[in-house]
């Protein structure tokens, strides 16, 4: 019974994080009211100098995209909008709390007195990791429970988190905006779950849009189009890092916007486009770019990124979704195949790529330790072993999202988590008080 | 008649603007073009340290919050969406300017000429100004006319100034977030209004949503709830107290989001979601957060006063709401109480019990000095005195709120301010020319 | 047939962009791996003094005015919200990649070694191109086909560059938010080619907006008018400069509401408010201090300005728009001939003006000399010659907007370009798959 399942795991879970926090969490020293003693120690002149003013307008960007940008992309269903943005705004709410943790005990544990010390970067970084959750849930959209979700941002979270570490930390790979880390987990996590959870017999008279429902859709692809580039610049190097991911991401997404209406005309009977497409393929060039945005992947470079990722996502929505319901039994709701997993495997290939062919010459000596942080045990990496490194990466990532996603597929397929029937799939009659339709105004 | 009332209003008082303006309103020394001469005469070494990069980002996200989050907030019922957007738009866009002059005439007159300066700070206290307004509107939804929203607003805004003046200044109260001056004003205001205008023999037919326009709703839920950490840390000091009040806000607002699904589905017969407890007590921790956001509160305090508003907010909507209609005769259309009084009365509290709990162990000696602003002459005050001034803030606040709203509301119940008939209550019809239904489409 | 030429028109044009960034684009200082050697060299002393930080947030309020702002302005209609935001999207991801290269040209070309350099400044200023053939869109809306559009825009950001490049370098003109540049040539440009394009026989029954299609415009309405002042400030000077432009854009745009409401409100029989002049005049003070913005304009200046914009604009929709669809033979389907066109021209006005009006008793010598950009060959310049030569610019604004749209509406009424016919204009089912109605569910 939801009314007693939901509110159980939402209480319980919350006041694990208060204690989990109380023991754990304290502000950072660019946080704390020590920051004028700090600054003072460490011969900072001004407090524009805080971190908080480099990053906290692309952590916006980055809030906006969580909480709008996936929640309304998520509208699109004719009657599962309340669930579309509700369970999103939901999960991820309590998504950022676990990976604030999760994420700490990682990477920012002070080894002085045992505290993970948060600030700015942790908040986006914490986006981030729900981020991987969202993209899963893109998958099973109207399939699930909303306990079932709680479930899966638990333990997505989780995977994410030791993911992350491997990646970043044990191979030293670098992914600003997350093609590997974020995407390419995030996808193949929701798919092998769909796959686990698969339903022969589901009703889809409702999976499918009305007319105000794709409107509504449009909010959530444009506020993911637009802040994008402060996705993938939002963690990366101050100075020309951020300046140059930013740029890069922006091309890459007006790239696949072109192909993408291009590829959407071309395959249907009258050159009619699809609002499917239009919302989910043009954002592919952003995801592409998660890896090697910060790299100097060269202008024109990014634009054949975009260029590259609209027709293959377009295509994946045209030929790959459909083959893999009929063949593979995996029910992908929101195409996230298409608009994530193969797009983020892309993207860590473009940054393997771009990575290995770095060379002074293009980057400068400086340039070149700055951007691949090549420093401390790694001063002797090679960029050819970098790119080496890097595509590692990306088996990391997809080890993690495909035996993650199969052991959590068959937590959720225990028979307690309340989920719907085949019949009542795409339905926000099940889970929420549904208002009576205008006709019925008096 | 409106015809005539609401055109004269505007005019006449959008020229009083401009000749007030004219009189008493100039650029300050970092929006003036003198700037450059300032910069080296004070020693300032970059145009980076022009308050505008401080505080603009933040400026913009509360300006989002003004106009697209309690805009949209209003748009849930089935036939007020214009006048919960429209009307929202004209009286925050006359009450920015007439808090400009009040609020410059407390705290930004210049003594040596007599104007007033403004540069980005002013018009964030100009929106936050509005925003009190705009909580009173809430409670009106639906049952005034515009022209009563705008004398509303000249003497909300009044009121707002003068009683900020005597917490701000006075008092010597740290409210960044405004849980004092802008909610619990604002909430009391607009309740005490809707009291003295009470209407026995409201139709209700038209006072709930449809699918759409909860749809629509959950747009102004979503960005008041990613920016509220920008609204609590918009003004608060430079460097770490900014970083921490937008850390503490956005924790408190995801815990808060558990609490309300978990007593939202707790309270329905089939553990049905209610999207009047999503679209409102998701808030409440930002609320909550107005007066301690800046302080020490540590990240798991934040999580508890989350967790707290969120319960108490839902449950606002679940049995107080009904009580104060039935018999306190209080109709209360977007549960202003609930969303801004009650979290509003409580983050006062929080904020008095954080501020007499500081400590130079916790905060450091400068810190201590710098969050609470103990210098001058109160460079004496200690931190349980503090707190007693932050209660007694508090204090003024619910007097202003509920005597100002009682002379404003008797002033609105003259008889020639054009509001509607009890039976046209929440119909866009009156004010506005609706298009016909799209069924009618040839 | 769309859906040949569609898909040729992206491909081929995308192409064509990936191999003249190829040829012409790299980063510019600021944005490459070079930045820390630049810094050094240049005695830069924090990674802050990157451009970035300085213009990167109001980048993305552009961003948004761009592709949330116009697209769901245009979202009006009540069967062409695809076609709205839709076709909006296209264009502006085609034309900010074709702005970036003719802008490179023009202004940005490295004489060393031939590339064109670009930064956040150049994406801004791309943003800010597209924005001409967006307005241009606004008076077509419904009447062309997407290949048609694609058309306009190459042939518009051509034009606009070139005029750019006159006003701002050669006659040395001041304009940060383009009221000449942008709003008089774009909305002359569109203007023009409806002009040619006239359709006597246009079918009109769709031309009109239903209840939701007008709640979703406002939220265009909204992010442009919130997103304004950001919008005039992008791009001009550090400090002082964006600064108070964003200061005088936000009180115009303010003063604009109150006498759009009241000229909407006076204008009606009863009295009622038309959602057409809320969505539009509202937003006639931005456009209006497109020149003047970063003047010292004083704040009750920029509120006379609104308040004259709000009644002109509301009064074009009123008046002159009907007689220029009767007379005129001119279908300006969103009415940019008021919101654009005469505003822009009026903000032109408005900036010769003050600029002639200006002295240094105002701007002291310094901020005289900042403002204007009277250094190297315009040392000697007085403010009365330059309001001479910002009058010269409307000049050249209003002759590339006329001569321009009258060429490019020529080509447009070559008969191979997929336009739709007068029964099938403001349908999106023609070029669109649209889901159908609602009702229709089981």
């Amino acid at each position: 019974d939801v009314r007693i399942s939901l509110p159980a795991v939402c209480f319980m879970w919350q006041i694990a994080m208060i204690i989990l926090f109380g023991v754990f969490v304290r502000y950072d020293e660019e946080s704390d009211a020590h920051w004028s003693e700090h600054k003072r120690a460490n011969n900072i002149t001004s407090d524009i100098e805080n971190d908080f003013y480099y990053r906290y307008p692309s952590f916006q960007d980055v809030h906006v995209m969580i909480f709008v940008g996936f929640g309304f992309l998520m509208t699109f269903l004719k009657r599962y909008s309340f669930g579309g943005v509700g369970f999103n705004f939901l999960i991820a709410a309590f998504g950022l709390q676990w990976a604030l943790l999760m994420q700490g005990w990682f990477h920012f544990l002070d080894p002085v007195d045992g505290y993970i010390k948060i600030g700015v970067e942790n908040i986006i970084n914490a986006d981030f990791c729900v981020a991987g959750c969202l993209i899963a849930y893109g998958a099973l959209l109207g399939k699930v429970s909303p306990v079932q979700l709680m479930v899966l941002t638990l333990f997505g979270i989780t995977l994410f988190a030791v993911e992350e570490y491997i990646i970043l930390h044990v191979l030293h790979v670098r992914d600003a905006g997350g093609s590997m880390v974020i995407h390419t987990f995030g996808g193949y996590y929701g798919l092998t779950i769909s796959w686990i959870l698969y339903r022969p017999k589901l009703d889809k008279r409702l999976n499918g849009s009305v007319y105000q429902s794709d409107v509504f859709a449009m909010i959530g692809t444009l506020f993911l189009w637009m802040f994008w580039p402060s996705f993938n610049s939002a963690i990366s190097d101050h100075g020309d890092g951020q300046h140059r991911a930013a740029i890069n991401t922006y091309l890459a997404l007006a790239s696949s916007v072109l192909t993408t209406f291009a590829i959407s005309s071309l395959s249907a009977k009258r050159g009619k486009l699809d609002m499917v497409h239009i919302q989910n393929a043009t954002l592919a060039g952003g995801v592409a770019m998660g890896s090697a945005a910060e790299f100097m992947i060269t202008p024109y470079g990014s634009l054949i990124v975009g260029f590259c990722c609209g027709i293959i996502s377009t295509f994946g929505y045209l030929v790959i979704s459909p083959f893999m319901e009929k063949y593979l039994k995996i029910q992908d709701t929101c195409g996230v195949h298409n608009l994530h997993a193969m797009p983020g495997v892309l993207g860590a290939v473009v940054g393997a790529i771009t990575a290995a062919a770095a060379s002074e010459s293009v980057y400068g000596h400086e340039g070149l330790v700055n951007t691949f942080n090549f420093k401390g045990k790694y001063a002797e990496r090679t960029p050819a072993t970098q790119g080496g490194f890097q595509a590692a990466g990306l088996c990391v990532a997809l080890a993690f999202g495909i035996v993650g996603g199969a052991i959590v597929g068959l937590i959720l397929r225990l028979p307690f988590w309340g989920d719907p029937s085949d019949d009542n799939c795409f339905d926000d009659e099940v889970y929420w008080e549904v208002p009576e339709d205008e006709e019925s105004i008096p």
